[in-house]
């Protein structure tokens, strides 16, 4: 890892899967930290030349990632199936190449759908702040919406 | 424009030939400006809460990118196709999902292949240096490798 961060390779290939050469699967957060179903991550790019990070996320048939909200943005693209995204109040179906940003303190929540998974690059700043989680109140505040209450308890509606 | 650039819209879908909704189709640099051939420039994400930018370069077959070098570094994703790319000495052939990264003050060129586009994605830092071109002693160099001659040639070997 160490000579690998000193001197990056230029070229590394893609594999079968959403895989790459010399890029690790890693979890998608410590496990308990916070809610999370079926979800991995790889850090394609970091580098202290780089203002950002891209790294690729993948969420198993009907996982999903934590709702949570922080002052950094994202700025996705999805690159694999196909699921749905809540962004704020917005909810919306997302498919390959679909571009998604994610403004500041907005809660968001990534769901792949229930037959395929979903897979998507995130650029974001390499500085960056600690996601919040959802108080009892924002969560109440979000399911005042039905479509939105529906897609947080896991209704691929 | 301005409206877009103050409240930007979260959701953007892909449009079919490697578009997307509300991203201007744009020329990859001013005529005459440096060589190039048969390329195109899509602004994905370009946001001042971001450190980088996130753009999408297609080179129609047979057409190149501009032989540069700058001290900021690019982090490359293969999105279409296949092509080749050099890096320094480095000559590789390239195809989807494949990762290139460009180093500081590193001579790169990208080229499709004879039979099909290469589009990619790039992210790079917003705040960056303007790109060198080569001299006739940099060319002189590099042509040093017959592989590389080959290749800035247009040789699709």
């Amino acid at each position: 890892m160490v000579d690998r961060e000193h001197k990056p390779k230029s070229f590394r290939e893609s594999q079968p899967g959403f895989r790459w050469d010399e890029v690790d699967l890693l979890a998608y957060k410590e496990e308990g930290a916070a809610p999370f179903k079926s979800i991995t991550r790889q850090i394609l790019f970091q580098r202290p030349e780089l203002g950002c990070e891209l790294r690729y996320f993948e969420i198993d048939a009907g996982g999903y990632s934590t709702l949570e909200r922080h002052e950094h943005v994202h700025a996705v693209m999805i690159l694999r199936g196909s699921g749905r995204c809540l962004v704020g109040e917005d909810l919306r179906a997302v498919r390959e190449r679909d571009l998604v940003f994610i403004p500041p303190l907005t809660w968001h929540q990534f769901r792949a759908t229930n037959d395929e998974p979903l897979g998507f690059l995130c650029m974001v700043n390499a500085e960056r702040d600690k996601p919040q989680l959802p108080t009892a109140v924002d969560l109440h505040e979000l399911q005042k919406s039905p479509a939105v209450a529906a897609f947080l308890g896991g209704s691929d509606e």
